[in-house]
């Protein structure tokens, strides 16, 4: 069971050393193509942040971890450590596994000289790499905990209908994903586990679930993200399932645009809202949910598709990439060291050296 | 001020007599091209609805009122009437206008002998298109009073900023619209006025609304669907004001998957959700929400755009096309005879003769 997920049989990591290089899944070529990008240099792993090439909060931190150490491979100067944190840390502002993993790539050079640092900072990507291998498994193991609690309160068997969001698939992390781990164990556990994939516009991240889940055997269906509230309310969710990019200390939530609207029809209907994120997603400073800086992207994603436009030349668009959920609205958040409630009480209950 | 709504300063309506046929812009083309198709029977107007060469609840009903007209200038008999009905009856189940509008023509034929059922269908044919344009302009005015009021109560100067879903412009109806005809008079009387325009996914009928608000010069800026939830609880949205398909006798709304979402994040953030609707998409024979038929569409539109395939091939979708919001979340119905609340009680104050 613990052997992680498989594509076609063969074991797959999003991101793995490749010799001097770091590999990656270009995510944006999925799910037409399973392609491998190399990342020699900090500015490549930047452009594959920027870009989307790779994408998920943990994954987008395991990137930055890596394009510190290739920075530092090339130039071990306490200049090049700050020009590569700086511009990895600019990539994308929301999710806060960036700047997290960062620091834990320089806290891992603090006893160390600079003639050190190519292999102290390559040493440490690899073991938040490994580490977020086993964080995403136990976040697996809470949430199948909570999905056997749903499907225990339904009283239908052993069927349990999961509505997600995005991807929170293994693709957004290295290996088990966040909101789909518990699903993947479900399956593997014989429980009939179904997954409504959001189409997720405007960047169809729905497509990177319904590839992943299709890889791995597990039954989905696709709608389109305005579906929420109308299987909500028709009773075809026995539970919202999300991953998150932002976790503030006092359990508001900032994810993929959209969520809110999920954890809204969730609660008009009674359905349990839940959301799966490690505690490097976690900003533990920060409390208030309004103050996560929410990322604009480029309004193409929303107007054009391949290069075709699909409205009328120079309409304008307001491309918010995340939503913040208020805390009030999430049923637990499900992390690495079990589900707890959203807020401080239940954050600092499990995480007491971060109060 | 009562002129219409016009494209590059030419008056358009969305379906014309030409000669023996009907003529319509053919709503697939736009927002790129401004193109006609031309009906010649009910066999063609019945494609029109089905392939949403035309669409929008009020001018679904009049192109079947036109569709039967056309039949019965084919063939004058009870059995032709009969199975034109039928076929245009069964194009499109959610929008109660198509039925309303083949009663009505049925009705204009109730004491005419068959010889003279052509001109009298198309004549109240052409009657229920004119007859669309005044309810909608009423609507608008209706409407505008609505507006108006949100600018006093806001307090910020002439400005109102309206969130909108799918497209019930003068695209939706013959010309002026139901929830963009409030918006038209409030931009001609110098109101600064504002509208977000919901993409509309799957098919994209945002871009219509977008095109329209273009041609007639009215601010109006894009987001992604998943972006209502956001852009209410940041403030930036005054007023909710969408179409409908269905109105049912309780106040109950039918319109665009995805008009739900949006009632839920306005009353969250205690922002108005009014829908505009004229009579003829009020069903008085039904009372609760439920029972309104959710048409389901081709798979197609989600996981496909112009044939390019998005989602894996093979990936099981479900296409809802329509969602119901129960009338607690409505702030009011805007109709031809005026605001009402969205209750049984509201209606029958407006609708009397139809209690």
């Amino acid at each position: 069971m613990m052997r992680g997920v498989r594509v076609d049989g063969v074991p797959w990591r999003t991101i793995w050393l490749d010799g001097d290089a770091v590999a990656a899944i270009d995510q944006r070529r999925l799910p037409g193509e399973l392609a491998v990008v190399r990342l020699r240099t900090a500015e490549e792993a930047a452009a594959a942040i920027r870009d989307m090439a790779v994408r998920g909060a943990p994954l987008i931190g395991v990137t930055a971890a890596f394009g510190l150490a290739l920075a530092l491979a090339r130039e071990a100067t306490p200049a090049a450590l700050d020009r590569a944190s700086a511009l990895l840390r600019a990539t994308r502002p929301t999710a806060v596994n960036l700047a997290w993993a960062l620091d834990e790539v320089r806290d891992a050079l603090a006893n160390v000289s600079p003639s050190g640092w190519a292999d102290a900072a390559m040493a440490r990507a690899r073991a938040l790499a490994d580490a977020d291998v086993d964080t995403c498994r136990r976040i697996g193991e809470h949430g199948l905990d909570v999905l056997l609690d749903v499907v225990r309160r339904a009283g239908r068997g052993d069927r349990v209908r999961v509505l997600t969001h995005c991807n929170a698939g293994w693709l957004a992390a290295v290996d088990w994903g966040t909101a789909l781990a518990p699903v993947y164990l479900a399956h593997e556990r014989g429980l009939a586990v179904e997954v409504w994939v959001s189409e997720t516009r405007p960047r169809n991240q729905g497509a990177l679930t319904a590839w992943e889940l299709g890889k791995a055997g597990v039954p989905h269906t696709v709608v389109a993200d305005n579906a929420a509230g109308h299987l909500v309310q028709r009773g075809l969710a026995d539970i919202v399932l999300v991953g998150a990019d932002r976790v503030t200390a006092t359990g508001d939530v900032a994810n993929k645009i959209g969520t809110y609207l999920k954890a809204l029809s969730a609660r008009a209907h009674g359905v349990p809202f839940y959301v799966a994120a490690p505690a490097s997603t976690i900003d533990f400073r920060l409390r208030d949910g309004a103050g996560v800086p929410i990322e604009e992207r480029d309004a193409r994603e929303v107007v054009e598709l391949g290069g075709v436009p699909l409205f009328p030349p120079g309409t304008p668009v307001k491309n918010w990439a995340f939503d913040v959920t208020p805390a009030a609205l999430v049923t637990g958040l499900v992390t690495e060291r079990g589900v707890c409630a959203a807020s401080a009480e239940g954050i600092a209950r499990l995480f007491p050296e971060r109060g």
